[in-house]
């Protein structure tokens, strides 16, 4: 382990995430198995996606709204592929009231059993298309786009934070459509508004494209999905958009009448993004030294650090700084006046919190009217005058950063990123990591077989317009698509 | 039922509130009994709550963090009187897994049992404080400033929209300070940041107290809150601020160590408020033709409804409607332009869904440049020139409907609260609802059999600074406090 308490990436890459959230206190671990804590820094960052996504969604026509946390156990069963893919690994309810127990402490009252079992919502599908029953009768109740912010339980055995928790925080979106057209489209654009979500506040490139039949989400007609690529050259899947047909309407028996008189089934889409975000920002940007957040998303965008020696001059430089602090509208700037702590000690602080723009002030710095700002990408440091320009001038270098960022992370996943012509190929080349593009034969053994033979899963069938240009580099059969195979989070 | 399908007020205010929430589609009953769906136009009002909120904890230094949905069951027994309000009507987790049943469908698997229960949090004290046992080491650790939004659940049997479900949403803050005196304030800041935000965003009067002893949260040192009155005179408690002493610190241990080198316990508060605000708000405000509310909280603060005879005249009503609203800046500004359905239903929906301001376009009123005003308050329509003064004129028009729904709501606490001199006079009265000041000698008896015989509790002891005038208006006795009684929702 490094002075900075962090293990280096190239010792291991696991150990140094798991440090790097240690080191930046965004999450701790808590008494329930697979249960996370979320602590500010960390839950600050969530916050701020999570209004990066609401913007975009009420921009394309969406609504919040909020639906039960608990769902009866029958209505998993009423979607034949959903209750195979989501009513396994579920936290149960099954009484309503505890009692004082033998001995102390409390336990399950047996007298308040409940009739029928609930299940904390894995997903919401089937309560929400339960009360879309309800709500829809005729063409004119279409389309509804309903978003919803919230909690989900799927009991994990393995966890890792913000990654694979038991319990763990998204938005699902759940819209009805009149046609299969309509329906397609929104699950397209909602795909597009996580592209651009991941690429403009994330700082993170993204592979758009469509999942094989074996990783669809169980109940869905097709699953589009973004998949990133992490500093160890894994995938991990950012979002996903799901064309359900009419599968939900048809379990829940949701129709509507049409223009024509004619009752039809409804059309559905899903779409999710979760706290595994985090995750995935910190595999994106963060480095040895710790946290690296990309200004968009930073809780705190500019930290200022003024020196002084003996209280004296405190009020002086802290007074600077502060005046400096006030040109800085609309920017999320914090002031550090802590006495007790060496300069030393709270740059390390900030550096390992991830803030991008650190702004020092010492004498000879107030005395020249300025500041000294250290990027925390790097770079060298400078010095900017407080004048009438200095909101500009630091807004700028915010988007320096916000632009460095990204084509540091678009760079490493061109470089990474490379077609392979067999299985011996791919084989040998996994251990490094990265992105490996295929010409295959869509075949649900053959890729099980490779799943369990390399511990690679074929990511997504890229949207970008590629076709195969040869057959299948598995099977040697003519090739269905162009595969993008990865080992993934 | 009246011609609006809502029950009048007079008639049966518990249907009128029932028919509000329906007519305006502001929630809706699920399949889980007790657990309530918040529609789109509901939840949207919860979310300007949670905005208007948010900015007053931030502003008094608080951060959010997200602590975990279940709770071992042995946490909750940790603190002697908080097991007593807490651990009984309790969602409890048992299994972590289903399996398919006999005959079809899922149940629990007997093989996935957990070890220990788990509980869906009913309130997060317990979980907090094990995670501040592990965070708390020294007194520059303190105090901690901690918010939490989050859904909770506590089995009720006998549930109302809003004010009484199993699952509500809310917000929890969790405090810890090295003094008493610090926690205290905190308490008080904390009670004063809730009337702020009763007074002046949801234009409801309330009364500022503490709560007796056995209206106490379960594990408080002292309970302060806020009432207000509702239209059929019942009291509705708004908001809870508690200093919880040294409590729970003593339950999960946790000390620190002070500048003298001592180790101390800490000290704590916890303060909420829930989705039973939005019943407050429109038992409030709301009239027989529907919901009121008041412009700082209305998800859609003017409508705009251009009127146009056949396909011809649309699009430069539209275009007209279009530009006036385009003026309003930085309002919630919705502009009709459905088609198939005539400019009164179109009023009737707006009205009963309680927008502020409706703003009526017709020939006439395009001709002459203008608008047709209609506050949802009443006191007559009036027309608005589509000029630069237009939007400074739609905006003094918000603040002033904002600021009559105050004065109503104030003028009818200040009407219907009264002095009782003895304990026939508060019998006599009760059934015509109000708020009843009384001299009173703290006594948990007494109160309880003044609950049970009159269906009043003691909301508070008002904090107004009133000392008795004389002795116990129930017992004789020297009087210690002035007491407000009311039924309560």
């Amino acid at each position: 382990m490094a002075e900075s308490g962090i293990t280096p990436r190239q010792t291991d890459y696991s150990q140094w995430y798991l440090d790097v959230i240690q080191a930046a206190e965004l999450s701790d671990y808590s008494p329930v198995k697979g249960s996370m804590v979320l602590r500010p820094h960390g839950f600050a960052i969530w916050d701020l996606m999570r209004t990066g996504l609401d913007q975009r969604f009420q921009a394309t026509g969406h609504v919040n709204a909020y639906f039960p946390l608990l769902i009866p156990v029958s209505f998993l069963s009423k979607e034949a592929e959903h209750v195979e893919g989501f009513a396994k690994e579920c936290a149960v309810v099954t009484h309503h009231r505890l009692r004082a127990a033998v001995g102390g402490g409390v336990e399950p009252d047996p007298t308040a059993k409940l009739e029928e079992p609930l299940v904390i919502r894995p997903t919401s599908e089937t309560i929400i298309w339960h009360m879309y029953g309800k709500w829809i009768q005729s063409h004119r109740d279409l389309p509804i786009l309903i978003n919803q912010w919230a909690n989900v339980v799927r009991w994990e055995m393995k966890t890792r934070p913000f990654l694979r928790t038991s319990e763990f925080l998204w938005q699902e979106g759940h819209t009805a459509h009149a046609t299969r057209a309509e329906a397609v489209e929104e699950a397209e654009r909602m795909l597009r508004v996580y592209t651009d979500f991941a690429q403009k506040e994330m700082a993170m490139p993204v592979i758009p494209g469509t999942k094989s039949a074996s990783e669809r989400f169980a109940g869905a007609v097709d699953t589009l999905c973004i998949e990133a690529m992490m500093q160890n050259g894994w995938a991990l899947q950012a979002g996903t958009s799901h064309f359900l047909g009419q599968n939900f309407a048809k379990a829940f028996d949701v129709t509507f009448t049409g223009e024509s008189g004619v009752r039809e089934h409804v059309w559905a889409t899903s779409w999710g993004v979760s706290t595994r975000l985090v995750g995935a920002l910190i595999m994106t940007h963060s480095d040895d030294t710790g946290l690296v957040l990309p200004p968009r998303l930073a809780p705190i965008q500019v930290v200022i650090t003024p020196m002084w020696k003996g209280d004296g001059e405190k009020a002086a430089a802290v007074a600077f700084a502060e005046a400096a602090a006030a040109r800085l509208v609309g920017l999320r700037v914090r002031v550090d006046t802590r006495d007790q702590m060496k300069p030393g000690a709270k740059y390390f602080e900030w550096e390992r919190k991830g803030v991008p723009l650190r702004l020092e002030i010492g004498p000879r710095d107030m005395a020249a009217n300025s500041v000294f700002a250290a990027p925390r990408t790097g770079g060298g440091k400078f010095a900017i005058v407080v004048d009438d320009d200095f909101a500009t001038t630091v807004r700028a270098k915010l988007d320096e950063i916000q632009a460095l960022l990204y084509q540091r992370a678009e760079a490493r996943l061109a470089e990474r990123t490379a077609p392979v012509q067999n299985y011996e190929e791919l084989k040998a080349k996994l251990d490094g990591g990265g992105f490996f593009l295929a010409n295959w034969c869509d075949d649900a053994a053959n890729e099980a077989t490779i799943k369990e033979e390399t511990r690679a899963t074929i990511r997504c069938y890229p949207l970008d317009g590629q076709t195969p240009d040869g057959p299948c580099f598995y099977s040697g059969r003519p090739a269905t698509h162009v595969a993008l195979f990865a080992r993934a989070y």
